[in-house]
């Protein structure tokens, strides 16, 4: 698959726009006209510049309102056209887009529309271009891909085809069967993008919410599946109109679309040579998480982890890195953290890490370059786009080159708790900078294989927070992500992260930290006022959960019961999570009590 | 018209909330549920603190999914309900909202539902409360308020009734004549919220896109207008899911509410005695605009001002302030400002500078006090939201006490440019903080009577700007607000300040400001390959205005030609235009234009 992306999709000026896509590996790109008028860099400099970079320039867009109109219009769009083909033949850019007319005067004549677009392939081919032409979703009066299509073959000029954009097919959810009727050599190009389930103006829709292929809820693997069974061999190019991805860094950007094709490709078996992704291996949980915690918070963490059933079971060779355990539930405390606290690496248990590391790096993860000590475990890893590491481990085998257990020196006495409390990582929980959610769903998507489910909001007290959850298919591996919906967020604490612990008996586990003296967060007791009149609790339930500060939430598949520890300097903090039957959330309900609580400076923590 | 406000409309817990509402001198609230459930306070403290601040509390709400339900689920839902009268009576609140239910499996049959809210009228009565019982935009089975209505009259309990929402209403655009068929001691309860006119899910539009009265598309006046003519003296009370205003500072916010509630009553023409706003007094256009500019500024601010035609005629008597001026355009320059360069003063003419400030403080915008010197002019001036002074002025009659220009010792021979080229300021424009926006459209609008333009979105290179104009009827005065769609402005060219200066002969200017050296800001020759293609300009005019940096723009109603200066330390910037017929617009189309070579560092402005 030849990949190009529009320039549109990135932030900055073309120089930037162009190098990004070059960086990121596209093979072309398409020139967004608005982004050329802007440019101090002429066609012909574009033209070089874009060549220098191994850039093919496959198409210039948007011609707009060309067919449909009256005599004198047509002649005036003709010389429009010819001062663009004049443009494109300085560009080096040889296919040209038209849009299907959206004026309100559009005439209602396919015959005419042929015949007019007859006469513009006429003289594009004069320059030898061509002309692609698309149906919008809100054309006016040709807005689905086959009536596009009749237009076409009716005129039937070598230089003129068709253009398809799978937002404009899919968002208005048409058929994909008439894609097999185009003839692969009037299939000029194919646009790609996806786009959240939304109903709301098409247009609208399109020119804010498109994103990557793999981040909405499109069918791209079944579309593009289709258009590669007709013989089409053109490029496959992002065309997507994102609030956000505007003003992001564009060359993460770039990034995560060409991520976005890398994964499309394997979903439709048509890997190219190049583009071939390492299998996944399988990954069964979590390994570890990686806390940072700066030293006045050291004391805290600790305290915490011991009430939760931790101990500090051994200390890393080379590094002021703790290893705190319980069963095969191990956290690594690294205490020379400048800053902090914070969850600054998770690791996952793969049956391969080296395989797993490779596939990551071919979906453009940066590979981490790891300091280690002689003798020291090679460690596969790389960078998730907010920074955390992300590794690839085997827990089971000790002794290998590749076993990081043997890294740490086990302490002799295991000082601490004998109580055996948690029996896993149930989720981390992660925020995002603003501009980075969609990226990091497709980047733990495609790295680790998880699938997103529904994103949801919670109204935090100060604003709103969007969240959504990304997991293994036997839920091994749940993550987390959380952003504030509307940038600079003015609740830390609605974007503080943590790890939250599964245990088989929450009562057992929060009276433990109750009878040690280690607060819960504490919830008001309106909350469970509100708790009784929506469930049919008993009595004794409810007060044991008001006493320890326990939460509830119930689906239709099961019931989950949790409690949240003090937030360490406001950015970190614990859970303990007992989940019953097979309820698969995370207590989303409860999520603005435990915001509110959060903020409250005094009040963080009930004296226990 | 008493007046309300859900606590849902604005940011914090639910003491900031009270506190806010109180200090914008409402009369009363709606507590919504989860602000409750996720506070400390408990019900019996909330009615303490309410009563505190002279609040009533005069809803409970939402209750959900009542009626048109199984024997089984009604059970439950009365056990709901009456947990909910106990809180309600701790809260010393006497009406609950019912929000038709808008489960999948609502049954069908007013009847039914007639007899179940009759069931709970009856329960809710032993408490001494009353149901208001609201149609839901998106209810199951009652979506529309006559059918509401009709199923509250059907039960004829007295302890039920409707309550009104205007989102609901407006946004199905349900005939409002059916409000008149309401008896009024059966309207409980009157919920106001505005909306921008959007096509999208209702669900959606509402929890997220409310604005206050005059902030959105509604015809708020007539609805309310419809609502008194019943005999309704109940509350009119403002219920606002908005995603901005939901993180931004509470106190502002319940400002800029009770400013909605008191220019609506002034609509309906039945302001209350405490509310009686002042008549406005006749606005004229602009007495001058006030620059701030840091002492390393202040040479190159002089150079354009002179360039532009201006001469310093006047000094201050006792402040670091300069008039610069040509016929009746004067621009104030501060020397002495730490930070700038920034617009801090925009003043009006006014034909009663008293009446224009006591109508402003009427409506909530704070007086600013001044420092002067003895025998200086009192001058009446305001704040905007975003801190800019607005003063209100009379320029034409010297001598007065209140006679600004007094102030000023003019200078004796004027040095500078004999050219007189620019006739008035054609418009400021003022970039707002991100979660301001809404906010200073409405306090423009009614501080000084502007009426909003729609709003537009410009493609800046590094993300979307939003950019609403609003006029006075005559033109006369033109602010225009711009703001980053998605806060954290990446892009501070973007975001710019500037004074438009109007002109009958643009070429003139411009090539004035060649002739002396003084460069306008550099446009990409790819603009004008565009202008060309797009319209049949004479090619001498073309040439010229790419020469001098000058663009186009063309309406139905006339033309717009317009140059920009180079941009004073990256914040300020003025710009002249000329404009042509009745062309009403500020070159929207060519925004992105400036802001991308605003943007170059080192290419900023040409070689003139």
């Amino acid at each position: 698959m030849r990949t190009g992306i529009a320039t549109v999709c990135l932030s900055g000026t073309l120089e930037d726009k162009l190098q990004a896509a070059a960086h990121a590996g596209f093979d072309g790109i398409e020139i967004f006209e608005p982004d050329l008028i802007t440019s101090r860099l002429s066609p012909r400099e574009v033209r070089i510049r874009a060549a220098e970079l191994g850039l093919s320039i496959d198409l210039y867009q948007p011609f707009r309102d060309f067919e449909g109109v009256p005599p004198e219009r047509l002649e005036r769009n003709l010389r429009r056209a010819e001062a663009k083909f004049e443009v494109m033949d300085e560009l080096g850019a040889d296919t040209i887009l038209v849009c299907s007319n959206v004026s309100a005067d559009a005439i209602d004549d396919d015959e005419l529309a042929s015949r007019q677009l007859r006469a513009l392939a006429d003289r594009a081919q004069a320059h030898g271009i061509r002309v692609a032409y698309e149906a919008l979703a809100w054309g006016r009066r040709v807005s689905e891909y086959d009536h596009a299509w009749r237009i076409v073959e009716a005129a039937d000029h070598p230089a003129l085809g068709v253009c398809l954009d799978s937002f404009h097919i899919l968002s208005r959810g048409s058929s994909l069967r008439a894609i097999a009727d185009i003839s692969p050599d009037k299939l000029f190009f194919v646009q790609l993008a996806d786009a959240p389930h939304l109903i709301m103006d098409v247009l609208q829709w399109s020119r804010h919410y498109r994103c990557f292929p793999g981040q909405g809820g499109f069918d791209l693997t079944e579309f593009t599946a289709r258009v590669l069974a007709t013989g089409y061999g053109g490029p496959f190019s992002l065309e997507v109109f994102n609030d956000v991805f505007r003003q992001a860094d564009p060359e993460r950007m770039a990034v995560d679309a060409r991520r976005s094709l890398l994964l499309l490709e394997e979903s439709v078996q048509r890997p190219s040579d190049a583009a071939r992704l390492a299998q996944p291996a399988v990954l069964a949980g979590y390994a570890f998480v990686e806390l940072a915690v700066e030293p006045s918070s050291v004391g805290e963490t600790q305290r915490l982890l011991h009430a939760i059933g931790f101990s500090q079971t051994a200390l890393h060779r080379t590094k002021p890195v703790a290893l705190w355990q319980q069963r095969e539930v191990r956290v690594l405390l690294n205490a020379g953290a400048p800053a902090g606290p914070a969850i600054t690496a998770i690791a996952v248990e793969s049956s391969d890490p080296s395989r797993s590391a490779a596939r990551a790096e071919m979906l453009l993860a940066p590979i981490l370059a790891r300091q280690r000590g002689p003798g020291e475990a090679e460690l596969a890893a790389v960078s998730a786009p907010d920074g955390t590491s992300v590794f690839f481990c085997r827990s089971d085998q000790h002794g290998g080159t590749d076993q990081w257990l043997d890294d740490f020196e086990p302490l002799g006495a295991v000082a601490g708790s004998e109580l055996v409390s948690v029996e896993r990582i149930d989720h981390v929980g992660l925020t995002q900078p603003f501009d980075y959610f969609d990226e990091a769903v497709l980047f733990y998507r495609s790295i680790l294989g998880l699938a997103p489910l529904e994103s949801v909001e919670l109204a935090a007290p100060h604003g709103l927070v969007r969240s959504r959850a990304v997991t293994s298919a036997d839920g091994a591996i749940r993550l987390v992500l959380n952003v504030s919906v509307l940038a600079a967020d003015s609740d830390p604490h609605g974007g503080a992260q943590h790890v939250a612990f599964a245990c088989s008996d929450i009562f057992t586990v929060a009276r433990h930290l109750h009878d040690i003296g280690v607060a819960t967060l504490s919830i008001p007791a309106n909350y469970y006022d509100d708790l009784a009149a929506r469930y049919e609790l008993a009595p004794e339930q409810l007060e044991a959960m008001q006493e320890l500060g326990v939460l509830y939430d119930r689906s239709p598949e099961g019931e989950f019961l949790h409690f949240y520890s003090a937030t360490l300097a406001g950015r970190l903090f614990f859970e303990v999570v007992e989940r019953r039957g097979a309820y698969a959330g995370y207590g989303a309900a409860n999520a603005p009590v435990r915001m509110a609580a959060q903020r409250e400076p005094a009040a963080a923590t009930s004296s226990a």
